[in-house]
C-alpha cells in the first residue's frame, strides 16, 4: 500500500490540541486565516501526495536517479509529479504572495512537507531546499539578484541547491577550499568541487541555482571566512554555466534523489550577503531546516506504520493468547490463526509507534506555529519567547525523531516476519530511506552537542529553565497525568543546573551525556504532548481507542526512558562533582 | 576495509574468561585436546577467513545472486571461496571423524561461523544449515540414508537446505499444506511450494539435498501431522529431480545467498525419522541453529565495528572538547581537527557496542562449550545441567544478538557521517545484512515467547532460578563489581517469582512483556560476563584499556537500561496482581 496523509488526525492535532488558529491570527498576515482555509489547503495538498507523489515513490526506489553523460535522468513519473507539484503552487505555500506565494503560515508548509516525504522521500529532497534559499535570497541579496531569481524560486520553477560539504570536510565548514575570485564586472569566478549535494544535477527545472560556500581571496581562515555565492546552471544569457556533476553516489537507500558531486570551473556566480558571512546568511533557515529534517522522520515513521498497520489487521498467523475469562481475540473466526495485530508484541510495536507519531506531531506542530510567530509577532518579547522555543526545541526534534524513524521503521518492519526483509512491501524501503535522516542536516551527535553546549550550558540553563515553566504552566495540577509531567519537567530543570554546575569543574563532560540529555527532553516533551492529548480527546469526545491505546503505550513503554537517562546523565554529574569536593576538601586541609 | 579476526581477542575469552580446556577435555571425544590445538585451528581459520571469505564479500552484495533460467549464478569469488571452505575440511569441524568430520568441538565450530559471517555473510549462509542438516539425518535417518548422504553433507561436499516456510504460514509451521505421498518402493513424492528457502539452489556443489517439511496422506491437521522428507535436487542414479527454483527474493540486504520460491512435483525423497514426528526430527538442531544465529549476530557487529574503528582512528573532523586542565587530546598534531575517536560522541559508540561484542562472547561461547557438555557428558545429571543453561540462554543471544547486530552497526555507521550511508566504505551493507538475524531462526519476538512462555513459567521460574544461582556462584560477593552482579540476579529471581505469579492471574501478561524479560536476562549476563572479564584481564595483566575502556562503558551506557526494563515489568505485574487482590477482597466482602 501507499502512504496516504491522514488530515483528520492532524486537524485534531493542530486545532483541538495545539489550538494554532488564534495563535496564528494574532500574526498581522495571517489576521484572515480560519480553520475553514486550514481544513481546504491540507484536504487539496492530502488529494495531491496520495493521487501524484505516493504512486511514484517505488520507482524512485527501485529504478533510482542515473547519470547519463552529465545529466541526471530522474525516475520515471519524477518530472509529472513534480510538474504537478510546482503548478499546484505548493512550494510557494509560505512565501509571502508579492514574491509569487501563497502567503500561508509556515506550520502548513510544514505539515505538508511531512505528507510528501512520508509518501516519497525522494522526491521531496528536490523542493527540499527551496524554502530555505528563498528565506536566504530574501533576506540577503541584492535587489538586481531578487529580481532576476527570488520569484523562479519562491515558486520552484528553478529548483536550488546548499553546496557546503567538501570531500575533506564533512561536518566541518570552517574546512572549505572552493575559492570564488571577483570580476570587474561585480561578479565572482568559484572554482573548487563539493560532494553529497542533493539534486546537484537533475531534468525537474530547466535552471538550478546552487548557493556555494567558498572563500574570497585573502579571506581568514575557519569559518569566518566563508562567503557565499549563487551560481545558476543557466547564464542569465542563457549559456550553460561551467558547473558540472561528476558523480552521482550509491546509496543505502534515497535512491529517488541525486546525490551529486559537483565541479566548479571558474563558474560564474553573485556574492549573497557580505563577505566572510556566508554562514550567517546560510544559518538564517537553520531551524526551519532541521525542523522540516524531523517532519521527515515523522512523516517516514508514519508511513512505516500505515504499512504495518494494514499488514497486521489483515493477515492471520499462529494464535494469540487467550485472555483470563477464556476470551478469544474478538476477530477470531473459522480461519486457524489469528491476525497478527491480536499478538500482544505486535500491538506493542504498533501503538509505541503511534505514541511517538502523534506526540512528536503536537511538538513539531507547536514548533512550527513559533517559527511563524517568531517571524511575524509585533512584539519583541512574544518574538524572543518563541525564537528561544525554537532554539531549544528544534535539535531535539530533529534528533529524536529521526532516530525514530529508522528504528521505529524498523520494529515496522518487524510486524512482516521474512516478508519485510524483501521489497515486496515496501517496508525495507522506509528503513533504509530514513536512516541519512540521521545524518544530514548536522548529524544527531551535533544536534545534541547543539542542544546542550551551545544553546543550554551557555547560559547557564537559563532558556531552558524558562521553556520548561512555560510548558509547565500549560498543564493542571489537579489532573494526576499532568501532575506526573510537571514533576519530571521539576526533575529536569534540576538536572540541568546540576549539570551546569558539573560541566563548570569538568568541561568534556557535556560532550559526553549530551545524547542523553537531549533524550531526556524528548521524553519528557513527549508526556507533555501526550497529557494534553489526553485532554483534547476527552473533551472532543473522539472514539477512544484511537488517542487511548497510543497515550497508554507511550506511558507504559516509551516513558521509562526518561528515569534511565535521567539516572545516566545525574551519575555522571554527581562522579565529577565529588571528585572535584574531594579534591577542593585536599587543598584546604594540605 | 575487510573484517579481520581477531583470535588474540577470542582466546583471552575461550581461555583466560571462561577457562574451556578442562570443560572441553572432562568430555570423552576431547580428552586429548589442549590450548595449543584450539590456537592451531582458529589460527589457521583466521587466516582462511582473512584471505579467502572476506574479500568477496563487496562482490556479494553489489553483483549478488542471479537467477538465469532456473539456475543461480552465485557473485564471481564465491565458487573458489566454497571449494577452498570445503577442501579445507572447514564444514566438517564439529562432525564425528567417521563421518568425514574433524571430531572437534562444537564450541570451536560456533567461533568459526562467527567469524565467516562478520567476513561475508552471504557466502556463510551456504554452509550455515549443514551441521544441522548432518545431526538431524545422524540421529533420524535410516541406515541407507546415511550411507548415502551423511558424508557428503558432513563435508560439505554437497550442501543442504531446510525448506519449512510456506507462502501463508510464516513462523506458523502447524499450516504447512506441501504432501508426500509413499510409494511402493518405499520412497515418497513430493508435491508443494516453500519461500524463502536459503540456498534453494545454486553453483556452489553438484548437488542439493533439501530437508522438506510436509504431510503424508491422512496425516493429522497442525504441527502433529508433519513429517521431513529428503529430497536431493540430482537423484542417486544422476537423474535431475522434479524441484526446481521458480524465483529468487529481492531483499534489503544479503544478496549473496539466494532465497529461492521453490516448486516440487511429485519429487523423489526419503523420509527422515517417523511419520508425523518431522518437526522433533528438525528441532535436533535448533538450539545449535539459534546460537550460531546470535553469533552471526556478534560477527556482523565486530565487522561493522573494526570499520567504524578504522575510520575513527583514521580521519580527522572538528575538534575534539579539551580537558579540565587545557590538555588536548593525545593525537592532536598540526592538522586543523582531531581524529574522530577523540570526540566523545563518537568513543562512546565504539566503547559501547565493544562491551556488546566482548560481553556477548563470553556468554556465547559459554553456551557453545555447555552445548558439547550436554551431548557427551558421561554424567546425566551435568548433561541435563548443561541443557537447561542452553535451553534457557540461547534464545535469550538469538534475540539481543541480532538486535545489537543491527542497532549497533547503524551506530557504527553514525561515524562515518555522510561517507556511512554511500557504499563506498561498506558499513551500510553491515546494516542491511543484518537485519534478516532478527527475522529467521524465530523471530525475535517469537524468541522471547520462547524465552518466558515456554520455558521459564512452564515450570514457575524453577530452571532459571537455578541457571542464576549457578552464575551467582560463579561470582565473588568480595569483589564490589561481583556483589554489584549478584544483587542484580537475586532481583531477576525475585522478579520471575513475581511474573509466575502474575502470570498465573492474566496469562496474556507474558506475551506483553516477554521482549523486556528477555532483555533483562540479556543485560544481568552481560553484566556477569564483564565482572568476569575484569578478573581474567587484570591477573592476565594485558594492556589496560582494551579491556578496561568497554567494561567501563558497559557499565555505562548499558547497564542502566536493566533497571528500566525491570521496572517496566514489575509494574506490569504489580497491576495484574494488585487488580486480582481488588476482585479477591470484593467478592470475600459481597
Amino acid at each position: 500500500m501507499n502512504y496516504q496523509p491522514n488530515p483528520e488526525d492532524v486537524r485534531f492535532v493542530l486545532h483541538a490540541v495545539l489550538d494554532a488558529t488564534p495563535q496564528l491570527r494574532a500574526l498581522a498576515p495571517f489576521a484572515d486565516i480560519d480553520d475553514d482555509l486550514q481544513i481546504q489547503v491540507l484536504d487539496e495538498a492530502a488529494k495531491f501526495v496520495t493521487e501524484v507523489v505516493a504512486p511514484v515513490n517505488r520507482a524512485g526506489d527501485e529504478i533510482g536517479c542515473r547519470l547519463i553523460e552529465g545529466e541526471v535522468i530522474t525516475p520515471p513519473g519524477f518530472r509529472e509529479a513534480y510538474a504537478g507539484f510546482q503548478q499546484g503552487g505548493w512550494p510557494a505555500l509560505s512565501a509571502a504572495t508579492e514574491d509569487g506565494g501563497q502567503g500561508l503560515p509556515g506550520v502548513l508548509e510544514a505539515i505538508v512537507f511531512e505528507w510528501l516525504s512520508g509518501a516519497n522521500h525522494g522526491l521531496t529532497m528536490a523542493p527540499g531546499l527551496l524554502h530555505g534559499a528563498y528565506e536566504c535570497l530574501k533576506h540577503h541579496a541584492t535587489d538586481a539578484l531578487k529580481q532576476r531569481y527570488l520569484s523562479k524560486i519562491a515558486t520552484g520553477e528553478w529548483l536550488a541547491t546548499m553546496c557546503l560539504t567538501e570531500a575533506h570536510a564533512g561536518s566541518d565548514l570552517g574546512q572549505v577550499r572552493t575559492r570564488a575570485e571577483p570580476q570587474i564586472d561585480g561578479s565572482y569566478r568559484v572554482s573548487g568541487a563539493k560532494i553529497f549535494i542533493s539534486g546537484g544535477e537533475h531534468d525537474l527545472t530547466p535552471n538550478i541555482v546552487h548557493l556555494v560556500l567558498c572563500r574570497l581571496p585573502d579571506a581568514p581562515a575557519g569559518p569566518k571566512g566563508l562567503s557565499l555565492v549563487l551560481v545558476p546552471k543557466v547564464l542569465p544569457d542563457g549559456r550553460r554555466n561551467t558547473v558540472q556533476c561528476d558523480r552521482i553516489e550509491e546509496k543505502m537507500g534515497l535512491h529517488g534523489s541525486s546525490t551529486c558531486s559537483m565541479r566548479f570551473d571558474e563558474a560564474e556566480g553573485w556574492l549573497v550577503g557580505e563577505p566572510n558571512r556566508g554562514l550567517a546568511a546560510m544559518f538564517v533557515m537553520m531551524n526551519s531546516a532541521r525542523l522540516h529534517c524531523a517532519l521527515q522522520g515523522i512523516g517516514l515513521l508514519d508511513a512505516a506504520w500505515q504499512k504495518a498497520d494494514a499488514y497486521a489487521t489483515e493477515r492471520r498467523q499462529m494464535r494469540a493468547p487467550v485472555q483470563t475469562n477464556g476470551a478469544a481475540p474478538a476477530s477470531r473466526g473459522a480461519e486457524s490463526a489469528d491476525l497478527i495485530i491480536e499478538h500482544p508484541a505486535m500491538r506493542r510495536i504498533l501503538d509505541t509507534q503511534r505514541a511517538w507519531i502523534d506526540g512528536a506531531r503536537a511538538i513539531g506542530y507547536r514548533t512550527a506555529i513559533q517559527l511563524d510567530v517568531a517571524k511575524h509577532a509585533a512584539d519583541g518579547k512574544t518574538r524572543d519567547r518563541a525564537q528561544r522555543w525554537c532554539a531549544l526545541v528544534t535539535p531535539v526534534l530533529k534528533a529524536a525523531c529521526t532516530q525514530q524513524a529508522f528504528s521505529g521503521a524498523s520494529e515496522c518492519l518487524q510486524v512482516f516476519g521474512g516478508h519485510g526483509y524483501v521489497r515486496e512491501w515496501g517496508i525495507e524501503q522506509v528503513v533504509r530511506d530514513s536512516r541519512v535522516t540521521m545524518i544530514y542536516e548536522g548529524t544527531n551527535e551535533i544536534q545534541a552537542i547543539d542542544l546542550l553546549v551551545r544553546k543550554v550550558l551557555v547560559d547557564g540553563g537559563t532558556g531552558m529553565s524558562a521553556v520548561l515553566i512555560e510548558m509547565r504552566d500549560q498543564l493542571e495540577a489537579s489532573r494526576e497525568t499532568d501532575a506526573d509531567v510537571q514533576r519530571r519537567l521539576a526533575q529536569l530543570r534540576y538536572l540541568t543546573t546540576t549539570l551546569a554546575m558539573a560541566a563548570h569543574i569538568d568541561p568534556v563532560l557535556p560532550y559526553e551525556v549530551a545524547d542523553d540529555y537531549l533524550r531526556v527532553v524528548m521524553i519528557v516533551m513527549l508526556a507533555w504532548a501526550w497529557a494534553r492529548i489526553d485532554v483534547a480527546a476527552a473533551a472532543a469526545n473522539v472514539e477512544s481507542s484511537r488517542w487511548s491505546q497510543p497515550s497508554a503505550a507511550f506511558r507504559r513503554w516509551v516513558l521509562p526512558e526518561f528515569e534511565m537517562r535521567l539516572g545516566i546523565v545525574k551519575r555522571a554529574c554527581d562522579v565529577v562533582i565529588a571528585a572535584h569536593a574531594e579534591r577542593t576538601t585536599a587543598q584546604t586541609t594540605a
